[in-house]
């Protein structure tokens, strides 16, 4: 076998039929859609057969799309403009405590600037309590953001059931769908959202390009200011390649979408089984039933999940030990820790994510290799068999 | 002739050389380069060369380039992120009159965060005075902000100067050289400037990319919360084809810049002279010596730019009106308004930038269609010919 890559999660290639789309943009199309003449004007047009593209893909209207440059950016966006868009109104956000750095980075930015920060804590599984939400909520609170799914552990949040909590009480309520846009079916009206963070990277659109959708008339103050593109909510000339690659893989997506969670889900559910007959002392982290489909995250004991990435790596395996933005910036992964799992165990975190392309082969692949690679470094740790009393607490599955 | 474009500064073709350099991103090296494994540390090496080859363009360290996603971005990172960075040091921040709207609107934006700010005028020629910007500075000033060059009047401002009265004050110079990086060489040490923007769109690489230069070790908030990218300076995943897309059009652009300037140059003067012969009743907006070489802005008396523009489209010649960014959200362009030109006469704004890829041919083109063109829209304007006493103001050259 080749090359398994399962780290669809931190990257996935842009397929020739979105290269192709994208091409023309670059060279003969390359005019400014902001210029009055027919050269932009042809090329303004085409953007916005891509925000409707996008906007299909999650159930919305194009005019509620506003082009990014990344989902990190639309996060910012979102967190940040919202709350001083309505700073007026009142100064308190809510965010769970598993969201992902530009979220949660974005909330402690705003605290800088006088605003008051509540991180919902989660369940074991990482599940937010729509009960602790609804008691967070104060009357100063302007807008909560909870994510759709957890790139790291893969819980999928009920969402509709906390976004009604906050239009029942007129407090924004934001999802970041960076993980779950591309890999499960997602409707911004079944999920009740006033806003939604994308990403293109996660579904074959060319990294450099994201978007927010956000409901009809917000006040949102923009993150960056200058020009009047996006109605004024998003300066700066657009990328108009990157849209239009985003609009071919949305268009790809919507159509999969079906076909592409039964068929990951699949293969991620015999990977799951494989793992539990083949290893023993190890966590599946997350929700056991309400994850992503295409998403397997473990914390075996003993060992270092990095280690274990680069030993599966080098058998052509290509994992991630859990969020790509924070692999090198965090010994102790925070997401872990507010599920509750012991700092040692969550050392050994490893997140395989499984596209479409994958298949049973590679699978089988895996659990030929993985067991011998954590049996490996097993051996080499020096607690491996220990009773090491902080490892009786992790329920390992 | 088929077709003449020499609005250069709204947007330039992607050259096939460097589509063929990012080519392999999106697809086969389509890896994250924040990921641990072999995958993610090549990508990562290749960011880093594309980082070298942009810090080479304008005479910088690789260490001091931060990849944005436009201009735009890279002047909103360069504003926000210093005052907010230095805000315990004071709250005064200055810019020229005639800025782009990105550095405007962030520091509008920062006067909402109880900062204050100075617009400093221009001359009749959009340069900023010295001994003006000298008395401007308090002891509550962190940041000067003056563009190297204006894209709608093409002056060039006395950077080397201006910055050194701020080096000398302890203050923090900025330039948005957005207008200048591949028209003419820019290197920040001749410059002098802690911080230095620029736009991968205005030299050939594709739309998507920017950058922003800092001096090191330099307190500067993030824009975009999030990750470690960037070295925590801007979070989100890399965007990879366009990061190789501005390093290889960075190194042709340093490669042909003396050859272009000497080039673009000749054209310019061409026109401008052609223009004079053959029109009368017309202001040459901008300084006449110390300007972009490409770049010729124009005032007609008595028409509207945006329907001369049109009608130059229909002949095959793409110009624009005067910032592409703005051409739909205002009436009256602020920069002309800052260098003393009267609003009627304003209305009839034109501006010409040439590139390399120009030949002589094409500017005979247009002085054959420009009079024409001009001529026809005064037949139909009910003020040509009249005295109308706010033309009288208006130096005609």
């Amino acid at each position: 076998m080749d090359k398994v890559y399962l780290d669809h999660a931190s990257a996935t290639p842009v397929r020739k039929r979105v290269i192709d789309a994208m091409l023309p943009y670059f060279g003969e199309q390359f005019g400014n859609p902001s210029v009055v003449y027919d050269m932009g004007s042809k090329i303004k047009l085409v953007v916005e057969e891509q925000r409707a593209k996008v906007a299909d893909l999650i159930g919305a209207k194009a005019e509620n799309i506003i082009f990014t440059s990344s989902g990190a950016e639309a996060n910012n966006l979102a967190i940040k403009g919202v709350a001083l868009g309505r700073q007026k109104k009142g100064n308190h956000i809510i965010i769970s405590a598993i969201e992902h750095h530009s979220v949660l980075n974005s909330a402690r930015f705003l605290e800088r600037l006088d605003f008051e920060v509540t991180f919902l804590q989660v369940d074991q599984y990482g599940i937010v309590d729509p009960e602790r939400l609804r008691s967070a909520i104060t009357p100063e609170t302007v807008l909560v953001s909870i994510m759709h799914a957890n790139n790291e552990i893969g819980t999928i949040e009920p969402i509709a059931e906390l976004a009604s909590i906050c239009r029942e009480k007129g407090v924004f309520f934001h999802t970041d769908a960076v993980a779950s846009v591309g890999n499960v079916k997602v409707d911004v009206k079944e999920l009740n959202v006033d806003l939604l963070s994308l990403s293109g990277a996660s579904f074959g659109a060319p990294k450099g390009i994201g978007a927010l959708y956000f409901a009809k008339n917000m006040r949102l103050m923009p993150l960056i200011h200058g020009g009047i593109q996006e109605n004024g909510r998003r300066a700066g000339t657009e990328n108009v390649p990157g849209i239009v690659g985003l609009g071919a893989a949305a268009e790809f997506a919507r159509e999969e979408i079906l076909e592409k969670t039964e068929s990951v889900r699949k293969l991620r559910d015999l990977l799951i089984a494989g793992v539990r007959e083949r290893i023993d002392k190890f966590k599946l982290t997350g929700h056991p039933v309400q994850r992503l489909p295409g998403h397997a995250s473990f914390c075996f004991e003993a060992i270092e999940g990095e280690s274990l990435v680069f030993l599966l790596a080098q058998a052509g395996i290509y994992a991630n030990t859990g969020s790509a933005c924070a692999s090198k910036a965090l010994k102790t992964s925070p997401v872990l820790t507010a599920i509750g799992v012991p700092p040692a165990l969550a050392q050994g975190s490893v997140v395989f994510t499984i596209d479409k392309s994958n298949y049973l082969e590679e699978i089988e692949y895996v659990l030929e290799k993985l067991p011998v690679a954590v049996d490996r470094l097993r051996m080499l740790s020096p607690i491996w068999g220990k009773e090491v009393p902080v490892y009786q607490e992790a329920a390992c599955t």
